[in-house]
């Protein structure tokens, strides 16, 4: 990985002070277009080597390009705030939007580097080395340029180095105990980070090494590499690269029965029956976020259904065993501006909330594979990749504490007829039914279908589905705050 | 303040079960309009005696109406990330969006309260009140309905209340030693609190006090006054009310001079100096942000200036003597459809640094007095008022350790024609000049007044305007870097 950045290469003074010029218009040029074109965001993954020249590099880049296009971001120890959302929610916060670079330092490979770094690698490192490959796969699906560079050092460059800031009484600060540390261990370090750089350098994300010790030849490789490889994806006419056409992902089973039309829809419950379970359920909700332990955990409740299943109704009577100070709910409806200029999941990450604290979505992330499958917002990669994505984003959450309940409410097609025309009939219900409802009442069948794929395929043991059959709203309600209760006191009792 | 909120108001529980559901129905109604309406935010405040039912009514609303269209907050203790910024950083990120409802309980008396608990109220205590008064006044003149209520026990009421839940072993637990102790001191509470809310109470954002102890009278007088308050806002035809028409603010002198015209442009430095200079400064602001005690302060810096003044190339002389991981550059355009939703100054809080760090403005808050100004993009009340808000909002900033620097850039009328020409010439620099721009400089007087005017009403003396002669760049950007560092300097030394 690393042998041809451990040749010496330089650049002489001359040569540098007289290609600079051309190469700082060409990045200006660039990044304007970049910024006018709005089409994508430029994300610079920035590591390697102590002293390698990584701040140097970014400050050039400042320097070089208009800084005001520019976000740089260092991540320090975790906040507070950090430290009660799952790990990668600090760099969601960091996303550069389309049109901008972002430049990051460490980011996600912070992390295994320095767990990693006094033990042989093994198979928790390729696990989350295989999560990160995953992870920078989504961003770039999504349109992300991902520019990853790592500066590195020889040995002997690397002992030389600090022996010239020692030498120089102007310096000598910078050498801290951690650098001598580091060389003492600098063939496991190269290792692993070889092994690291390996398994994540990959075809839509890979890594470009530079030796670090020349500041001219460092520069101007890493100016001209960042200048090719955006203006590439800038000139280039075709979308960024898709994965090659797939099989179908949906299997209409033969004999017609799907996890949808095999539920039993006439389940009900008598109104004395919903008082009483109500009070229960409510109750015990109630108690359970006020629990001691509920401090050490969140929750994300995820409402999806038919139109006219019922969700609002449903939320209002997990909300009431809440106090309002624990909850937020979140509607889901059309992306804002600066939602629309991220991967899609962003705005959802934007709100996971923290300890203690519950947040309810009305609609989610699923709309990835409902709504934007059927109408055709999104092409069929897109969707197709989305379950995987899902599965992978929900893992994050639930691995981090985070209680994930599901639900899809699924009423017959009269009901929600029935349901459309009460609605156009109530004053204050009037906003609920428009003509999109009726439009998307058409496509019956082809939701019906994206809902089973959608089950089949997110259904974790971590997250799994509830099936909820809402033809009797009483039902229905009771059967989403039980699977709540459940959830939640199961994740209370496995912690310690 | 007090006096009709200790009557021992009751409604019998008929009554209130009868008039309940054509209330909640016109809630309901009254929400989506608001919603679908989209012109102005609800924010209610919750305040009151301990007890008073408080929680119990903002469960109640979140009940009756459409809890995915309010947001409910408590602020608990400040988290690290709040510390760092002004106190009033954290209510900022919880105001409702335009359509929406927030619920905030506490937020910025919550302060005022506890800090004068123990003491008699004196000069400081009416000075805080002051700011809040200004503040909301600001808030209600962007358009936000503030409906502000306090929930109220008299001393015998809050006594039987405590008798009760003691003599219940399942609700025992609620009551604190917290409880008891201000019990004692209910008499200081009342008497703070009535000066407190006496103070706060404003034709545009009055207290309402509302008995607590008898839960049916509570929440039908809460439900009530808000759909009254939100419906008359919603269904009135006139704009929310402004101040009467006022005397001009601009004075322009008789002998035709101002701070624009009598600044010296013609102030230049040679080559040689230029470059000594640059690299002594721009090692100084290096140190200064490398210095022990940056850690416990921010830095904002503030550029505004005639078009191609040079703010561009200016920051980068600034940036250059930081590392990249220290600053952010804000450079502000159009608002995106988030920030269009919230008062101005909202897009201003949400970038405000961290301990340690600097952020960079290119264009301000200042748009308001000048683009906004001359285009009419608002109208002169909006602007007029403008000078105030943003002197409360530079306090704010001064007074929690950030040194705010703000520059106004000026070049001659004959330069910006010479520097537009050359832009035009210049292929990286293409972007920078639009059809914007010349139509600007037609505007030029007006643009000098505006701007002499904002000088005259807001340089204060914990951030005074510098003007910068800027016709000669070398000379301008060394008198921004000298002046950083001054700056940055005297704050510096001023801390322990």
């Amino acid at each position: 990985m690393f042998e041809s950045a451990e040749l010496g290469h330089s650049i002489p003074d001359e040569v540098y002070k007289k290609e600079i010029p051309a190469l700082r218009e060409a990045l200006l040029d660039m990044q304007y277009d970049l910024a006018q074109a709005k089409k994508f965001p430029v994300l610079i993954l920035i590591g390697g080597v102590d002293g390698a020249g990584k701040g140097e590099t970014a400050n050039l880049l400042n320097e070089w390009m208009d800084p005001r296009l520019i976000h740089t971001h260092a991540f320090g120890p975790t906040t507070e705030d950090e430290a009660e959302r799952p790990p990668m929610w600090r760099y969601w916060q960091k996303m550069p939007p389309k049109g901008r670079i972002g430049i990051l330092f460490g980011a996600w490979y912070t992390a295994p580097i320095l767990e990693n770094r006094d033990s042989k690698p093994g198979q928790s490192l390729d696990n989350h080395l295989n999560d990160i490959v995953r992870f920078e796969r989504m961003l770039t699906d999504e349109g992300t340029l991902i520019i990853k560079l790592w500066f590195h050092l020889s040995k002997k460059q690397q002992k030389q180095r600090i022996a010239e800031l020692e030498a120089n009484p102007k310096t000598r600060w910078r050498v801290t105990d951690q650098d001598k540390q580091h060389l003492k261990h600098y063939e496991a370090f190269r290792t692993l980070t070889g092994h690291i750089l390996r398994e994540t350098s990959t075809a839509n994300a890979p890594w470009m090494v530079i030796e670090g010790s020349d500041p001219n030849y460092r520069g101007l490789t890493t100016g001209r590499y960042l200048l090719d490889t955006i203006r590439n994806r800038l000139d280039s006419k075709t979308p960024p690269p898709r994965k090659a056409s797939a099989p179908a992902l949906e299997l209409v089973a033969s004999d017609g029965r799907n996890v949808l039309n095999t539920l039993d829809l006439s389940k009900s419950l008598e109104k004395d029956e919903y008082k009483e379970q109500l009070e229960e359920y409510q109750g015990k909700i109630n108690l359970l976020t006020r629990h001691e332990k509920f401090k050490q955990i969140s929750v994300i409740i995820a409402f999806e259904g038919v139109d006219a299943a019922g969700k609002g109704g449903a939320i209002r009577r997990v909300t009431q065993a809440m106090d309002a100070r624990t909850y937020s709910i979140i509607p889901i409806a059309a992306p804002s501006d600066e939602e629309s200029a991220q991967p899609y999941l962003w705005r959802f990450w934007r709100q996971i909330p923290r300890r203690g604290r519950v947040t309810i979505f009305d609609r989610t992330w699923y709309g990835r594979v409902l709504v934007e499958r059927v109408e055709g917002f999104c092409n069929s990669q897109d969707w197709m990749r989305a379950y995987a994505e899902i599965n992978d984003f929900e893992e994050q959450l639930t691995q981090h504490n985070i209680v994930l309940v599901k639900f899809w409410l699924n009423i017959d097609k009269d009901e929600q007829l029935k349901r459309f025309k009460e609605r156009e009939d109530t004053a204050f219900k009037r906003y609920k039914i428009t003509e999109e409802d009726w439009r998307n009442r058409e496509k019956w069948d082809d939701y019906q279908q994206a809902v089973c794929d959608m089950i089949d395929r997110t259904s974790t043991e971590r997250a799994p589905w509830t099936l909820v059959e809402s033809n009797d709203k009483k039902f229905a309600r009771i059967k989403i705050l039980k699977t709540i209760c459940e959830q939640v006191e199961h994740k209370l009792e496995s912690l310690k």
